[in-house]
């Protein structure tokens, strides 16, 4: 990997950017995470998400644990250079963490917060 | 606007969270930007985007010196109340400061960010 393909981001004080990644079949925005110059690295390597865990303070292999990998179809940054835009195949068909398709299951309706995705999979199901 | 809407979402240290704005009818990604309280409570009353700019240090109305604004479909928040995802009908066509259609028109390709987007108007042309 040339170095000036990741020199090209304006990582943030943290060594940051935030990440999107976007289904590639569907279009909805799954989930956005985090990535510093090694996930970013690993992540073009291996063709697949690889984010950096600000509440873990390590590497996260997207999908080491709940077998919900995300397999690259495209990789996009942004013209501030600040932003990661990653087009996936959603291995397992559940970005979330919560058992959910995508992350934003939240709606602004009626002046409210409202859930409208269902569950897919128990949590419990998918970390043992 | 009741208080606890803008109190569920996570700002972070510097009161901010991303906000994604997506097209509402081709689910295109056009641009990340930053909202802090201010912004969102604008955005929902106005039903178009409002931004916090960082560089600038003030309220961003989009569109107010392009005519770029971005009129709301839908605004959805992730699990971790930390991102924001808007649903947008781009007026004018054109979300980036660059002149093109979205922000994202460089793509990792042949081991390099390759730009594959064309300038639909001038920037000069845009902010007189």
């Amino acid at each position: 990997m040339n170095a000036d393909v990741l020199d090209e981001l304006k990582w943030d004080a943290q060594g940051l950017v935030p990440a999107i990644a976007q289904d590639a079949a569907s279009g909805e925005v799954l989930m956005v995470a985090w990535m510093n110059r090694d996930a970013l690295r690993l992540t073009l390597e291996k063709q697949q998400a690889v984010y950096w865990s600000r509440s873990r303070g390590k590497l996260w292999f997207k999908g080491e644990e709940s077998g919900h990998v995300q397999k690259l179809t495209e990789v996009r940054i942004d013209c501030d250079a600040d932003v990661v835009l990653l087009q996936v195949e959603q291995i397992g068909g559940i970005a979330c963490h919560t058992g959910r398709r995508r992350c934003f299951y939240r709606v602004f309706r009626e002046g409210e917060w409202q859930t409208d995705e269902d569950v897919i999979k128990d949590p419990k199901e998918i970390y043992q």
